[in-house]
Protein backbone atom coordinates (compact mmCIF):
# COMPACT_ATOMS: atom_id res chain seq x y z
CA UNK A 1 0.00 0.00 0.00
CA UNK A 2 1.15 3.63 -0.15
CA UNK A 3 1.98 6.13 2.26
CA UNK A 4 -1.90 7.54 2.35
CA UNK A 5 -3.07 3.96 2.78
CA UNK A 6 -1.00 3.42 5.35
CA UNK A 7 -1.84 6.12 7.18
CA UNK A 8 -5.64 6.08 6.67
CA UNK A 9 -5.37 2.02 7.90
CA UNK A 10 -3.34 3.06 10.52
CA UNK A 11 -4.87 6.32 11.81
CA UNK A 12 -1.60 7.66 12.30
CA UNK A 13 -1.33 11.24 10.45
CA UNK A 14 1.00 11.33 7.54
CA UNK A 15 3.75 14.15 9.04
CA UNK A 16 4.33 11.26 12.00
CA UNK A 17 4.45 8.94 9.57
CA UNK A 18 7.33 10.64 7.65
CA UNK A 19 9.00 11.34 11.08
CA UNK A 20 8.56 7.62 12.50
CA UNK A 21 10.47 6.71 8.91
CA UNK A 22 12.88 9.63 9.20
CA UNK A 23 14.07 8.59 13.05
CA UNK A 24 14.29 4.66 11.84
CA UNK A 25 11.07 3.41 13.82
CA UNK A 26 9.28 2.85 10.83
CA UNK A 27 11.37 0.65 8.38
CA UNK A 28 11.18 1.96 4.70
CA UNK A 29 8.69 0.79 2.35
CA UNK A 30 9.82 -1.06 -0.83
CA UNK A 31 10.67 0.88 -3.83
CA UNK A 32 7.93 -0.21 -6.56
CA UNK A 33 8.17 -0.12 -10.13
CA UNK A 34 6.94 3.66 -10.37
CA UNK A 35 9.83 4.30 -7.88
CA UNK A 36 7.56 4.78 -4.86
CA UNK A 37 7.23 3.19 -1.42
CA UNK A 38 5.19 0.29 -0.51
CA UNK A 39 4.38 -0.45 2.78
CA UNK A 40 2.90 -3.75 3.86
CA UNK A 41 1.05 -5.58 7.08
CA UNK A 42 4.41 -5.90 9.07
CA UNK A 43 4.13 -1.97 8.88
CA UNK A 44 0.64 -1.80 10.08
CA UNK A 45 1.38 -3.98 13.24
CA UNK A 46 4.98 -2.18 13.99
CA UNK A 47 2.80 1.04 14.06
CA UNK A 48 0.49 -0.67 16.17
CA UNK A 49 3.16 -1.75 18.52
CA UNK A 50 4.56 1.68 18.64
CA UNK A 51 1.30 2.98 19.24
CA UNK A 52 1.12 0.82 22.60
CA UNK A 53 4.56 1.44 23.64
CA UNK A 54 3.68 5.43 23.22
CA UNK A 55 0.18 5.74 23.95
CA UNK A 56 -0.34 2.85 26.79
CA UNK A 57 3.03 2.49 27.88
CA UNK A 58 3.83 6.50 27.78
CA UNK A 59 7.33 6.09 26.58
CA UNK A 60 9.07 8.38 24.95
CA UNK A 61 10.24 8.28 21.40
CA UNK A 62 14.20 7.67 22.49
CA UNK A 63 12.72 4.87 24.46
CA UNK A 64 10.06 3.26 21.80
CA UNK A 65 13.79 3.45 19.72
CA UNK A 66 15.59 0.83 22.14
CA UNK A 67 12.79 -1.22 22.63
CA UNK A 68 12.51 -1.55 18.50
CA UNK A 69 16.08 -1.71 18.23
CA UNK A 70 16.06 -4.70 20.45
CA UNK A 71 13.11 -6.46 18.79
CA UNK A 72 14.81 -6.25 15.36
CA UNK A 73 17.79 -7.80 17.11
CA UNK A 74 17.98 -11.36 16.64
CA UNK A 75 20.90 -11.91 18.98
CA UNK A 76 18.42 -10.58 21.90
CA UNK A 77 16.21 -13.62 23.45
CA UNK A 78 12.14 -12.68 24.39
CA UNK A 79 13.63 -12.55 27.97
CA UNK A 80 16.31 -9.54 26.75
CA UNK A 81 13.20 -7.42 24.68
CA UNK A 82 11.19 -8.23 28.00
CA UNK A 83 13.62 -6.38 29.93
CA UNK A 84 14.25 -3.72 27.43
CA UNK A 85 10.57 -2.94 27.72
CA UNK A 86 9.99 -3.58 31.28
CA UNK A 87 12.73 -1.20 31.61
CA UNK A 88 12.06 1.63 29.35
CA UNK A 89 8.24 1.48 31.83
CA UNK A 90 9.83 2.04 34.35
CA UNK A 91 10.46 5.75 36.27
CA UNK A 92 13.90 7.56 35.93
CA UNK A 93 16.54 6.34 38.72
CA UNK A 94 15.42 8.21 42.51
CA UNK A 95 17.68 11.21 43.72
CA UNK A 96 19.38 8.79 46.31
CA UNK A 97 19.75 10.42 49.87
CA UNK A 98 21.06 8.81 52.82
CA UNK A 99 17.78 7.04 53.44
CA UNK A 100 17.00 6.30 50.31
CA UNK A 101 20.78 4.59 49.81
CA UNK A 102 20.17 2.24 52.72
CA UNK A 103 16.48 1.60 52.14
CA UNK A 104 17.99 0.64 48.32
CA UNK A 105 20.87 -1.62 49.67
CA UNK A 106 17.97 -3.37 52.10
CA UNK A 107 15.81 -3.75 49.22
CA UNK A 108 18.63 -5.59 46.80
CA UNK A 109 19.20 -7.58 49.62
CA UNK A 110 15.55 -8.27 50.34
CA UNK A 111 15.05 -9.38 46.61
CA UNK A 112 18.04 -11.75 46.86
CA UNK A 113 16.76 -13.70 49.35
CA UNK A 114 12.89 -14.26 47.95
CA UNK A 115 14.60 -14.88 44.21
CA UNK A 116 17.32 -14.43 42.18
CA UNK A 117 17.26 -12.79 38.96
CA UNK A 118 16.35 -9.51 38.61
CA UNK A 119 18.10 -7.29 36.83
CA UNK A 120 20.18 -4.94 38.71
CA UNK A 121 19.38 -2.10 36.88
CA UNK A 122 15.25 -2.53 37.16
CA UNK A 123 14.02 0.45 38.19
CA UNK A 124 11.32 -1.44 40.22
CA UNK A 125 14.07 -1.82 42.44
CA UNK A 126 14.43 1.97 42.97
CA UNK A 127 10.73 2.10 43.51
CA UNK A 128 10.56 0.01 46.09
CA UNK A 129 13.51 1.73 48.10
CA UNK A 130 11.48 4.94 47.93
CA UNK A 131 8.78 3.21 48.96
CA UNK A 132 10.61 1.90 52.22
CA UNK A 133 12.36 5.49 52.55
CA UNK A 134 8.81 7.25 52.62
CA UNK A 135 7.33 4.91 55.19
CA UNK A 136 10.33 5.53 57.34
CA UNK A 137 10.07 9.39 56.77
CA UNK A 138 6.68 9.34 57.94
CA UNK A 139 7.75 7.50 60.91
CA UNK A 140 6.45 3.91 60.43
CA UNK A 141 8.42 1.53 62.16
CA UNK A 142 9.04 0.17 58.60
CA UNK A 143 11.46 -3.06 58.45
CA UNK A 144 11.96 -4.50 54.54
CA UNK A 145 9.59 -7.33 55.02
CA UNK A 146 6.88 -4.91 55.21
CA UNK A 147 7.07 -5.88 51.75
CA UNK A 148 6.12 -9.88 52.19
CA UNK A 149 2.36 -9.88 51.23
CA UNK A 150 2.55 -7.47 48.44
CA UNK A 151 5.73 -9.53 47.39
CA UNK A 152 3.73 -12.95 47.77
CA UNK A 153 0.34 -11.49 45.88
CA UNK A 154 2.79 -10.28 43.23
CA UNK A 155 4.58 -13.75 42.87
CA UNK A 156 1.59 -15.50 42.02
CA UNK A 157 0.04 -12.80 39.42
CA UNK A 158 3.38 -12.89 37.53
CA UNK A 159 3.42 -16.60 37.58
CA UNK A 160 -0.10 -16.57 36.15
CA UNK A 161 1.02 -13.69 33.41
CA UNK A 162 4.65 -14.93 32.33
CA UNK A 163 2.74 -17.99 31.69
CA UNK A 164 -0.05 -16.43 28.97
CA UNK A 165 3.08 -15.12 27.11
CA UNK A 166 4.92 -18.55 26.91
CA UNK A 167 5.90 -20.30 23.87
CA UNK A 168 5.61 -17.53 21.41
CA UNK A 169 7.77 -17.20 18.23
CA UNK A 170 6.03 -13.28 17.65
CA UNK A 171 8.74 -11.84 19.37
CA UNK A 172 6.78 -8.12 18.57
CA UNK A 173 3.63 -9.39 20.16
CA UNK A 174 5.57 -10.65 23.39
CA UNK A 175 6.95 -7.31 23.37
CA UNK A 176 3.17 -6.00 22.90
CA UNK A 177 1.17 -8.13 25.40
CA UNK A 178 4.42 -7.31 28.44
CA UNK A 179 3.78 -3.39 27.77
CA UNK A 180 0.03 -3.90 27.59
CA UNK A 181 -0.17 -6.05 29.87
CA UNK A 182 2.58 -4.71 32.43
CA UNK A 183 0.32 -0.88 32.42
CA UNK A 184 -3.15 -2.02 31.75
CA UNK A 185 -2.97 -4.80 34.80
CA UNK A 186 -0.98 -2.32 36.76
CA UNK A 187 -3.83 0.06 36.79
CA UNK A 188 -6.00 -2.56 37.22
CA UNK A 189 -4.62 -3.97 40.57
CA UNK A 190 -4.48 -0.37 42.17
CA UNK A 191 -7.65 0.25 41.45
CA UNK A 192 -9.46 -3.22 42.71
CA UNK A 193 -6.64 -3.00 45.95
CA UNK A 194 -8.51 0.58 46.83
CA UNK A 195 -12.06 -0.83 46.15
CA UNK A 196 -11.58 -3.87 48.26
CA UNK A 197 -10.51 -1.33 51.13
CA UNK A 198 -13.30 0.47 50.88
CA UNK A 199 -14.77 -2.97 51.19
CA UNK A 200 -13.11 -3.83 54.33
CA UNK A 201 -13.49 -0.12 55.64
CA UNK A 202 -17.19 -0.19 55.13
CA UNK A 203 -17.37 -3.82 56.73
CA UNK A 204 -15.33 -2.41 59.66
CA UNK A 205 -15.66 1.16 60.49
CA UNK A 206 -18.76 2.15 58.34
CA UNK A 207 -22.82 2.01 59.79
CA UNK A 208 -24.62 -0.94 59.07
CA UNK A 209 -27.74 -0.49 57.45
CA UNK A 210 -30.75 -1.45 59.25
CA UNK A 211 -31.18 -5.48 57.59
CA UNK A 212 -27.83 -6.60 57.57
CA UNK A 213 -27.55 -5.25 61.73
CA UNK A 214 -30.79 -7.22 62.40
CA UNK A 215 -28.13 -10.36 60.29
CA UNK A 216 -25.84 -10.56 62.65
CA UNK B 1 5.04 27.89 70.82
CA UNK B 2 5.39 30.70 68.32
CA UNK B 3 4.85 31.00 64.61
CA UNK B 4 8.58 30.52 63.77
CA UNK B 5 9.13 28.12 66.04
CA UNK B 6 6.31 25.82 64.84
CA UNK B 7 7.64 27.14 61.00
CA UNK B 8 11.35 25.12 62.41
CA UNK B 9 9.83 22.50 63.92
CA UNK B 10 7.53 21.53 61.18
CA UNK B 11 9.94 22.10 58.21
CA UNK B 12 7.64 24.51 56.51
CA UNK B 13 8.38 28.12 55.69
CA UNK B 14 6.44 30.86 57.33
CA UNK B 15 4.78 31.93 54.24
CA UNK B 16 3.43 28.44 53.75
CA UNK B 17 2.14 28.24 56.99
CA UNK B 18 0.59 31.95 56.68
CA UNK B 19 -0.94 30.64 53.34
CA UNK B 20 -2.35 27.42 55.13
CA UNK B 21 -4.05 29.64 58.51
CA UNK B 22 -5.33 32.35 55.65
CA UNK B 23 -7.01 29.13 54.15
CA UNK B 24 -7.90 27.75 57.14
CA UNK B 25 -6.18 24.45 56.37
CA UNK B 26 -4.64 25.45 60.17
CA UNK B 27 -6.51 26.15 62.81
CA UNK B 28 -5.68 29.53 63.85
CA UNK B 29 -3.18 29.54 67.04
CA UNK B 30 -4.77 30.51 70.49
CA UNK B 31 -3.59 34.23 71.45
CA UNK B 32 -1.55 34.27 74.55
CA UNK B 33 -1.16 37.30 76.88
CA UNK B 34 1.19 39.34 74.82
CA UNK B 35 -1.42 38.98 72.27
CA UNK B 36 0.70 36.56 70.05
CA UNK B 37 -0.64 33.09 68.48
CA UNK B 38 -0.17 29.90 70.34
CA UNK B 39 0.45 27.29 68.71
CA UNK B 40 0.79 23.16 70.17
CA UNK B 41 1.32 19.87 69.03
CA UNK B 42 -2.12 19.91 67.46
CA UNK B 43 -0.34 21.57 64.63
CA UNK B 44 2.35 20.33 64.25
CA UNK B 45 0.34 16.70 64.03
CA UNK B 46 -1.75 18.85 61.47
CA UNK B 47 0.97 19.76 59.54
CA UNK B 48 2.60 16.53 59.14
CA UNK B 49 -0.77 15.21 57.94
CA UNK B 50 -0.75 18.10 54.86
CA UNK B 51 2.84 17.59 54.03
CA UNK B 52 1.36 13.60 53.84
CA UNK B 53 -1.49 14.42 51.56
CA UNK B 54 0.29 17.01 49.38
CA UNK B 55 3.68 15.27 49.38
CA UNK B 56 2.67 11.54 49.44
CA UNK B 57 -0.84 12.08 47.91
CA UNK B 58 -0.48 14.51 45.46
CA UNK B 59 -3.51 15.84 46.33
CA UNK B 60 -4.41 19.15 45.85
CA UNK B 61 -4.79 22.01 48.24
CA UNK B 62 -8.50 21.98 47.83
CA UNK B 63 -8.53 18.28 47.88
CA UNK B 64 -6.43 18.11 51.44
CA UNK B 65 -9.32 21.42 52.45
CA UNK B 66 -12.22 18.71 51.64
CA UNK B 67 -10.20 15.91 54.01
CA UNK B 68 -9.29 17.80 56.83
CA UNK B 69 -13.09 18.93 56.92
CA UNK B 70 -14.10 15.62 57.03
CA UNK B 71 -11.65 15.25 59.49
CA UNK B 72 -13.25 18.22 61.60
CA UNK B 73 -16.28 16.99 61.10
CA UNK B 74 -17.57 14.89 63.55
CA UNK B 75 -20.26 13.62 62.87
CA UNK B 76 -17.98 11.69 59.86
CA UNK B 77 -17.42 8.16 60.29
CA UNK B 78 -13.82 6.79 60.18
CA UNK B 79 -15.44 5.00 57.04
CA UNK B 80 -16.81 7.83 55.99
CA UNK B 81 -13.73 10.03 56.50
CA UNK B 82 -11.48 7.13 54.51
CA UNK B 83 -13.36 7.29 51.58
CA UNK B 84 -13.17 10.72 51.11
CA UNK B 85 -9.36 10.86 51.50
CA UNK B 86 -9.09 7.52 49.21
CA UNK B 87 -11.80 9.34 46.29
CA UNK B 88 -9.21 12.50 46.21
CA UNK B 89 -6.19 10.39 45.65
CA UNK B 90 -7.80 9.15 42.87
CA UNK B 91 -7.87 9.98 39.38
CA UNK B 92 -10.25 12.82 37.94
CA UNK B 93 -13.34 10.90 35.93
CA UNK B 94 -12.71 9.42 32.86
CA UNK B 95 -14.32 10.78 29.61
CA UNK B 96 -16.68 8.23 28.46
CA UNK B 97 -16.73 7.28 24.99
CA UNK B 98 -19.02 4.22 24.04
CA UNK B 99 -16.37 1.78 24.73
CA UNK B 100 -15.78 3.15 28.31
CA UNK B 101 -19.48 3.66 29.07
CA UNK B 102 -19.97 -0.09 28.10
CA UNK B 103 -16.95 -1.27 30.19
CA UNK B 104 -18.54 1.19 33.03
CA UNK B 105 -21.57 -0.64 33.13
CA UNK B 106 -19.93 -4.13 33.09
CA UNK B 107 -17.60 -2.49 35.63
CA UNK B 108 -20.30 -1.75 38.33
CA UNK B 109 -21.87 -5.15 37.40
CA UNK B 110 -18.83 -7.15 38.07
CA UNK B 111 -18.81 -5.06 41.40
CA UNK B 112 -21.59 -5.70 42.61
CA UNK B 113 -20.91 -9.73 41.81
CA UNK B 114 -17.73 -9.60 44.06
CA UNK B 115 -18.38 -7.62 46.78
CA UNK B 116 -21.10 -5.28 48.00
CA UNK B 117 -20.11 -2.33 49.60
CA UNK B 118 -18.20 0.16 47.32
CA UNK B 119 -19.46 3.99 47.04
CA UNK B 120 -21.19 4.36 43.61
CA UNK B 121 -18.52 7.35 42.51
CA UNK B 122 -15.56 5.41 43.69
CA UNK B 123 -12.64 6.56 41.19
CA UNK B 124 -11.46 3.62 41.05
CA UNK B 125 -13.92 2.40 39.00
CA UNK B 126 -12.91 4.56 36.24
CA UNK B 127 -9.82 3.55 36.05
CA UNK B 128 -11.03 -0.16 35.83
CA UNK B 129 -13.52 0.67 33.32
CA UNK B 130 -10.69 2.79 31.38
CA UNK B 131 -8.11 -0.53 31.63
CA UNK B 132 -10.85 -2.77 30.19
CA UNK B 133 -11.56 -0.19 27.22
CA UNK B 134 -7.37 0.00 26.40
CA UNK B 135 -7.72 -3.90 26.68
CA UNK B 136 -10.12 -4.03 24.14
CA UNK B 137 -9.30 -1.40 21.39
CA UNK B 138 -5.68 -3.25 21.45
CA UNK B 139 -7.55 -6.43 20.17
CA UNK B 140 -7.97 -8.66 23.66
CA UNK B 141 -10.31 -10.55 23.72
CA UNK B 142 -11.49 -9.11 27.16
CA UNK B 143 -14.28 -10.62 29.43
CA UNK B 144 -14.20 -8.23 32.60
CA UNK B 145 -13.27 -11.39 34.69
CA UNK B 146 -9.76 -11.18 33.22
CA UNK B 147 -10.01 -9.36 36.28
CA UNK B 148 -10.47 -12.13 38.15
CA UNK B 149 -6.68 -13.12 39.89
CA UNK B 150 -6.13 -9.06 40.00
CA UNK B 151 -9.40 -8.79 42.39
CA UNK B 152 -8.46 -12.14 44.76
CA UNK B 153 -4.97 -11.06 45.12
CA UNK B 154 -6.35 -7.32 45.97
CA UNK B 155 -8.94 -8.55 48.38
CA UNK B 156 -6.30 -10.43 50.16
CA UNK B 157 -4.20 -7.52 50.78
CA UNK B 158 -6.96 -5.43 51.48
CA UNK B 159 -8.01 -7.22 54.41
CA UNK B 160 -4.46 -7.73 55.99
CA UNK B 161 -4.14 -4.05 55.40
CA UNK B 162 -7.51 -2.41 57.07
CA UNK B 163 -6.89 -5.00 60.01
CA UNK B 164 -4.80 -2.96 60.75
CA UNK B 165 -6.44 0.26 61.13
CA UNK B 166 -8.47 -1.17 63.31
CA UNK B 167 -10.23 0.10 66.65
CA UNK B 168 -8.39 3.46 66.01
CA UNK B 169 -9.92 6.48 67.68
CA UNK B 170 -7.42 8.69 66.68
CA UNK B 171 -9.22 10.00 63.28
CA UNK B 172 -6.20 11.85 61.88
CA UNK B 173 -3.77 8.93 62.65
CA UNK B 174 -6.33 6.80 60.60
CA UNK B 175 -6.38 9.03 57.62
CA UNK B 176 -2.91 9.66 57.27
CA UNK B 177 -2.19 5.81 57.82
CA UNK B 178 -5.00 5.49 54.86
CA UNK B 179 -3.32 8.01 52.55
CA UNK B 180 0.04 6.67 53.27
CA UNK B 181 -0.48 3.13 52.71
CA UNK B 182 -2.80 3.28 50.22
CA UNK B 183 0.31 5.36 47.81
CA UNK B 184 3.07 3.77 49.19
CA UNK B 185 1.94 0.19 49.20
CA UNK B 186 0.29 0.92 45.39
CA UNK B 187 3.90 2.07 44.47
CA UNK B 188 5.40 -1.27 46.19
CA UNK B 189 2.87 -3.44 45.10
CA UNK B 190 3.00 -2.10 41.24
CA UNK B 191 7.43 -2.60 41.87
CA UNK B 192 6.98 -6.23 43.03
CA UNK B 193 5.30 -7.40 40.26
CA UNK B 194 7.21 -5.82 37.81
CA UNK B 195 10.43 -7.56 39.45
CA UNK B 196 8.13 -10.84 39.93
CA UNK B 197 7.56 -10.65 36.26
CA UNK B 198 11.08 -10.34 34.96
CA UNK B 199 12.00 -12.95 37.61
CA UNK B 200 9.67 -15.52 35.77
CA UNK B 201 10.31 -14.06 32.78
CA UNK B 202 14.32 -15.13 33.03
CA UNK B 203 12.88 -18.56 34.37
CA UNK B 204 10.91 -19.13 31.17
CA UNK B 205 12.84 -17.58 28.49
CA UNK B 206 16.14 -16.77 29.78
CA UNK B 207 19.30 -17.77 28.52
CA UNK B 208 20.82 -20.45 31.50
CA UNK B 209 23.97 -20.10 32.52
CA UNK B 210 26.09 -22.85 33.19
CA UNK B 211 25.46 -24.63 36.58
CA UNK B 212 22.05 -23.70 36.77
CA UNK B 213 21.48 -25.96 33.64
CA UNK B 214 23.51 -28.85 34.87
CA UNK B 215 21.39 -28.78 38.06
CA UNK B 216 18.11 -29.50 36.12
Amino acid sequence: MRIGELSRRSGIPLPTLKFYLREGLLPPGTLSARNQADYDDGHLRRLRLIRSLTEIGRLSLRSVKEVLDALDDPARSVHDLLGVAHHALGPPPLEKDDVVARARTEVDRYLRRRRGRVAAEAPARDVLAGALATLRRMGRPADVRVFDPYADAAERIARMEVSTIGGTTDRAWAVEQAVVGTVVFEAALVALRRLAQEHESAARFGRRRGPSRSLR
